[in-house]
Formats: C-alpha cells, sequence, structure tokens
C-alpha cells in the first residue's frame, strides 16, 4: 500500500479534522487511512495543531484513555468576529430592507450559508467549555444557525414545532405567553426527540422580550432537562425589558426611525 | 512578518478550503496569510489537490481570469456513499421507530448533523456540474439538509413557508394539490427571495407523490426561474405513481409490514 508524504498526510488530517468538529477521532482512523505508524501520525498531528492556534483557526485536543483520539474544536479570531458583526449591521441597515410596518427584511441573511456559518462559529466559541447533549431551537428562521452550532458543538439539533404532527408520535405540548403582545402560543416536541436529564442551548435567530426562550425552558422541564445557555444572532434592544438574561448575541437591532434601520455590535 | 513551513501553509490552505466549498478563493488570501510568493502558495495547492483527489475528498479547481484562485469541490468515494445509506436504513428500520399509524419516527435522523452532513454531500455530488443560484426546500425537516447541500455548492438558500408572515413583505403565493390525498395547501415565498432568471434545486427530506415538488415547480414560475434538479434523501416508493421525474434520492422507503419498516438504498 501507498505511503504519503508529510506535506500529504497533514492535508488529509486537516481535512478530516475540520470536518468532524468535536468529535473524537481515533488516531487509528488516520494511521489506516494514510498507511502510517501512530507515532508518526501524532508528530503530523502537532503541526496541525501549531498552524491553526496560530491562525487562530481551531484548537486540536488530545484525548487519552481507550476511547480516546483528537478532537477539533472551532474558533474564530477576535478581529474576525468583530469585522463579522460590523458588516452584518451594514448590510441590515441598507434602506431597501425596510418592510411596512418597519420590519427589516433579513430572510436572505438568516438562511445563507456564507453568514450562517460564520455567526454559528461565533456562538460555537461561548459554549466550548461546555457539555453539551442538544442545541435547541424553534422552526423556522433560526434552523439554519442552530444547526451550525450543533454541527460545530458534534451534537444533535433539536426543533420545536408550532404545529402538531402526526408522523412524530406522541408529544409534549407546552403553552407560553409571548412578552411583546401577551398572546399566549403553543409549540410541541416529540416525547423522544430528548433524552431525560440532557443539558440544552437554545439558539435562535431573533431575541425579543425573550418570551420563547422561557417557554423553551419550561418545555425542557418536561424532559427532565435543563437550559444551560441560550444566544441569538440579533438581540431587539427595542423591548427593554427582558424575560431572561446572561444570554449572548452578535449585534443588537435599536429600531426603525425615520426609515433607516439601526444595528450595532453587541 | 513570520513564514511558515510547506507543512504550515498547506494546513491552512485545506482548512479555508474545505470550509468554503464552492467559493473561488484568490491566491492572494493565502499569500497575505501565509506571507509566501504566490508561486510558492501554488506549489502548496498542487500537494493539498493531489491528496484530495487521491482519498476522495473533494476536488480543487482552478479558475483562471481577474477574478480567478481556486475552488473546493467537496466529493465523497462510492465505497463511502453506499456504507452510508445501508447504516441508514439499518438505523431507520430499527422497530422502536414505529409510531402509531405506522409511521417511521425519523426526526432524530433529518436534524442530526452527522448523518445530514453526509446525506447533504452525497445529494450535493449529483449535482457539480450544474450552474445554481439557490437550493430551495419547503419548511420544516428538510431545511437541515437543503441548508448542507446550499453550503456545499456555495449558494443561497430559501425556505418556502407554509403560513404568511408579515415580517417578510410582499409575498407570492401559490396553491398546489397534494398527490396523495388531493387536499389542496398553500406555499408562501416572500417576493424579493429569488432574483428573477435563476437556477434553482429543490431539496427535501422525503419525496411522496411529489405534489410538493409541482409546487415549487409552479411557485419558481412566478419568479420567471428555473427548476434545474430535485433530490430527496428518502424516497417513498409506496406511492407508485409520482408527480415527478427524474430526481435523486439516497434510500427508498418501502413500506411498513407487520410492525417492520423496510428501507433500502436507492
Amino acid at each position: 500500500m501507498e505511503k504519503f508524504s508529510r506535506n500529504s498526510r497533514v492535508v488529509a488530517i486537516t481535512k478530516i479534522l475540520s470536518e468532524n468538529p468535536n468529535k473524537v477521532v481515533s488516531l487509528n482512523v488516520f494511521s489506516e487511512l494514510l498507511n502510517a505508524a501512530k507515532s508518526t501520525v501524532s508528530e503530523d498531528i502537532v503541526i496541525v495543531r501549531q498552524i491553526l492556534e496560530k491562525l487562530s483557526l481551531g484548537k486540536v485536543q488530545t484525548i487519552s484513555g481507550a476511547a480516546g483520539g483528537i478532537k477539533f474544536i472551532p474558533n474564530i479570531g477576535e478581529v474576525e468576529k468583530q469585522n463579522f458583526a460590523e458588516e452584518l449591521c451594514q448590510k441590515l441597515m441598507n434602506k431597501e430592507r425596510i418592510i411596512p410596518g418597519n420590519f427589516v427584511y433579513m430572510m436572505d441573511v438568516m438562511y445563507s450559508p456564507e453568514f450562517i456559518k460564520l455567526a454559528g462559529l461565533i456562538l460555537t466559541t461561548f459554549f466550548t467549555e461546555k457539555q453539551i447533549d442538544y442545541v435547541v431551537t424553534v422552526e423556522t428562521k433560526g434552523i439554519p444557525l442552530a444547526y451550525e452550532v450543533a454541527r460545530n458543538m458534534g451534537v444533535e439539533l433539536v426543533i420545536v414545532r408550532r404545529d402538531n404532527k402526526v408522523t412524530e408520535g406522541s408529544t409534549v405540548t407546552i403553552n407560553y405567553v409571548t412578552g411583546v403582545n401577551g398572546s399566549i402560543q403553543t409549540m410541541y416536541l416529540p416525547k423522544r426527540a430528548i433524552k431525560k436529564k440532557s443539558q440544552c442551548l437554545y439558539i435562535d435567530d431573533f431575541m425579543r422580550s425573550g418570551g420563547t426562550a422561557v417557554g423553551i425552558r419550561d418545555l425542557l422541564k418536561e424532559f427532565e432537562s435543563d437550559l444551560l445557555g441560550m444566544a441569538v444572532l440579533i438581540d431587539d434592544l427595542t423591548v427593554s425589558e427582558k424575560l431572561v438574561e446572561g444570554y449572548h448575541s452578535i449585534i443588537d437591532f435599536n429600531g426603525v426611525l425615520n426609515g433607516e434601520a439601526k444595528f450595532t455590535p453587541s
């Protein structure tokens, strides 16, 4: 079987690690794929680790023990974070985005892999030290973002529905009060969607009063599970009384005045 | 400014390329980041290209001209495709997945980054030769899969809604007939979601009769846009009369008999 040069091996290792964030990959995987001794692969990994850390592209952790291996933890530099937030604000402040009722059109941004990849990466960095079992969101606009965070954290995504579906089996239903206009809404989640005693993150596109976040926390209680953290892409500062605290956001929405929307980095 | 070794440079190039599939990255980006001459970077890229192709991890294309650079086209080997389809069938045939009404619970799979990453990659490989502007899906279950395909193809995702939202501006609405029970459903898409004369792919989790696919095609006509291709994770073969043809799928659903679901690779 063919032998590969170190240059080739580090390329393959980098590719596989970066596509399996927060998953422990055994050294055997690389050793077999690349037909190289584990000691050789270990040296390759040192090279990969050093350059990724130096360029703030992520960390490579060594996990010892029988189920051990290496794990890639995605990262993004502080300058890139700041630039992303500023660019996003600029993009959303385009006057053509204002729609009747003083809403800001942002579906394109919420569904754009180009933006959501980076936004998801930034939100992930807030939780790298936490042990998480699930990333939870409510349909629909926050799904791509929550999916990115789940992907980066190497855990499952759970999508709470606003309608009950016959194809999902028995369901836990909760009613919650939206903070903004006090209307009652309902959320549905199949009983088998979350294992008991799980630790969850709530990720969404937009935080108004936080009524949905409270609903999610209550829903998770029904699964005997905890909400360990929350993060959104945009925090709506026009709603000053929030029902939750301690959440993260990337940019703030400061309202629409004279046909102009104002956004600032959080 | 620091110089990097070739080993380090190929790691950085691989990382950046694999996170920006189907996006043209200028050689200047690498040249500046790595403080290396373009000719040096070009040699690095040859190394990256060779090993990624050899291991069926993707292709690196050179785009010449003023807006030129290099582009990474994701790929997956035939054996890995086959293994994925077989493992997915096994997983879905677990008896505990059967829920009342002879439905099969598969929300966990549809939202699992571990599965959807690979499923999205496989579906992407069917369309690598096509020039696509948007990947289109209908909320909710197919969103993670469609997002992965859009991410791999370097294009925007468009999510068609089943309800009209005031926050999205003027909307194009179409009614369509579901093939299975002939009921009338409605789909909504904001006018500004798709530019005229666009070429689109429709991606979804599950294909029954194809009524939704016909609805999407009609909806795209309202945007003077074309549906160039369709792909789903699961083709439901219990519905034999399909309203569309020429779509791709990864596995087939052959029905539930005596409390056991049957799935086979497509």
